[in-house]
């Protein structure tokens, strides 16, 4: 088993990192838990609930099961009360413990639904898609959605240890796991050009689940996400370098309707255009930018950008929080390995975006 | 003007008393900050907005108005997600920051809003009633009812700063300024069995709101609270203790219905009782007792426990969050000015409670 160590003010925890690590969850369940709630969904549950139940029940502490409608669409409030109302109904008490067992829309409600249930409860983070075992699992940033725009309500709260099972991702779709390594790629980009390198020269053992390549990069990942955040746990600096690719991002997501690509994919096709931005504005080599296009590709993730139109493109990036009064951000690349978050200037952004049209046509 | 300082791990800040304190409402808002939304109700608006609005203008920032309906039947979701919406239309960014105007339910909303709005932004307290200004503006408890319980779904998350102006106080009802007086004796109760002889010496004054009197009391107050705050930010322990007549009272809440009898008035009753229970089980001498019902009466709070039936009692009493693990717990006095927070014996419970509905009939 590899162990990370996540030290933030907020809260130190572990991650554990293992095959087969869901069948000793009883692990994470602290001596003194009155009672234990099963956050996850049907998809996850129907693969690994038993198995998670099982485990836990081990602790002899009851398990209450809360099952969320599946999917991002139901990352919202109707939904996030329906922990409360579980937990209400079945009186647990400020001593119960939540463990949320599934992708990122889990482990973010779950975790948000754990820092308001009577002020916060504790809660173990059991994420079973890559992006949530490399990214969203890490760093205690937990929320939901609003109708006006995504992640806008929530909490930086940090979970008691997270467990990562490698095996779950057997039964993941191959589009999850591309979006997934999108996240871990961008770890190398930003911040560890040897870790970069490494992924070109084992993606296609990443792709393929070669157990071996995935545990590193899933470790290596979660260690520099934990490294980032430690420094910055609120984000009030450093930690938005690990938006990389993500303004971009969340223009595809918002521009196409949510859905449509998978977060990853946009973050992926983000990260070239970051890339190109990058050229233009710090002089990120062509061949860096050559780089961040093949891997990308080779993940499995879509290189080519929607055709928004730039207005468009430009419009959807201004309600992004990134945005501080007002002025356009991005985190670019002087070279592969470094990143910083600075305002970028709009005639450059437009020969970024103009250029995707073109592309496609 | 008085200062009185708090210090907790999530956050130290200033809490400011002065008569015409909401004319310098601009000294409280940070310079890089955004825009101001000033969250309150009509009623509070009605008395107090303008000459708010005024001085917040004064920093030459936008301020955005944001009314919620006036009442704790309000304290809940859709009423919070009013102030999430104004937010997002108005494309406020993370370095806005929320001014609550108005009583404890407008600082519990407007903070808890805070806390959750893009993972927390910044916030100040303007508490308009004499509970708020006591109790509920200092600390960092935030948070709204669920259909199933009283705030049961919130944060611990400090304001950047109080300001409480005394003068606002001239408006408040009667019985608001009594409900409040019932939280002031409990700090003396709980922790210094001097302030609670000098509010004895001062009741009429302080019914009166003697500026001199309710300034000292409120300061004090103030004072009381942050010191317990600063020992156990989280209620791990001692902040326990502030809980002082609340799980009777929190019973009398919810057993008459929300809103018969206010907060403070329920808390009042519910010290007798307490501290009725503390003679039982920990000997406070027959006097202490006479002394609290007495200055509980003088303040202007009932003293006559409502007739709910002591099965009743106890059911209301369990569903407290105060029950860890299913066991009642109360705090308890061995003596004015020490409380305790332990486990009660039924049976003495029950003779309190037997007694109250006897004292009715
Ligand atoms: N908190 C953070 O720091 C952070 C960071 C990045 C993303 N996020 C959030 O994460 C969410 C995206 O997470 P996601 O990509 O995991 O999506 P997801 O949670 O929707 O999971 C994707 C799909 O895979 C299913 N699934 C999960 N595990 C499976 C398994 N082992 N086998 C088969 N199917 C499985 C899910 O039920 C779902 O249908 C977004 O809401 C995003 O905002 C949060
Ligand atoms: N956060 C905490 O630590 C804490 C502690 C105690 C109570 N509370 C919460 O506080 C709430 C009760 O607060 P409250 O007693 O202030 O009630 P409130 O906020 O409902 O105010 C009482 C009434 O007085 C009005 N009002 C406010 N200021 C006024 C003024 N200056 N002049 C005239 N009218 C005015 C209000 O509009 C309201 O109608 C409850 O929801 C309770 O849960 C929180
Ligand atoms: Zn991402
Ligand atoms: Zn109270």
């Amino acid at each position: 088993m590899s162990t990370v160590q996540v030290d933030t003010p907020g809260g130190s925890y572990p991650i554990h990192i293992a095959a087969g690590r869901l069948d000793s969850l009883a692990q994470s369940i602290p001596a003194d838990a009155t009672a234990i709630a099963l956050v996850t969904n049907p998809t996850v549950y129907g693969h690994y609930g038993e198995r998670a139940t099982k485990a836990l029940a081990q602790t002899g502490k009851r398990v209450l099961r809360i099952e969320l409608p599946d999917g991002e669409a139901h990352k919202d409030w109707p939904t996030l009360n329906l922990v409360f109302d579980a937990l209400l109904q079945n009186r647990l008490d400020r001593k119960a413990v939540i463990v949320a067992l599934g992708g990122g829309v889990v482990g973010d409600m779950g975790g948000f639904a754990a820092a308001c249930y009577m002020r916060g409860i504790r809660f173990v983070q059991v994420p079973t898609t890559l992006l949530a075992q490399v990214d969203s699992s890490v760093g205690g940033k937990t929320g939901i959605n609003h109708p006006l725009g995504k992640n806008m309500i929530g909490a930086f709260y940090q979970p008691i240890s997270v467990e990562i099972d490698t095996d779950v991702l057997a039964t993941l779709p191959a589009r999850e796991i591309a979006a997934g390594l999108a996240e871990v790629i961008k770890y190398g980009l930003i911040i560890d050009a040897e870790f970069f390198a490494w992924c070109e020269q084992h993606v296609e053992a990443l792709r393929a689940l070669d157990p071996q390549a995935i545990t590193y990069a899933i470790q290596r990942s979660c260690e520099l996400k934990a490294y980032v955040v430690s420094q910055d746990e609120r984000e009030s600096g450093l930690r938005a370098i690990l938006n990389f690719g993500h303004t971009f991002g969340h223009a595809i997501e918002a521009g196409l309707g949510y859905g449509q690509w998978l977060h990853g994919e946009a973050v992926g096709c983000g990260m070239v255009q970051a890339a190109e931005l990058s050229a233009l504005t710090l002089g990120l080599p062509p061949a860096s930018v050559a780089r961040v296009r093949a891997l990308t590709a080779a993940i499995g993730c879509p290189i080519q950008p929607p055709d928004l139109g730039t207005p468009r493109w430009i419009e959807l990036m201004q309600v992004d929080k990134k945005t501080e009064g007002g002025q356009l951000r991005f985190v670019l690349l002087p070279e592969i390995g470094q990143a910083r978050f600075e305002a970028a200037p709009l005639e450059a952004l437009r020969r970024v975006l103009d250029q995707a049209a073109v592309a496609q046509v």
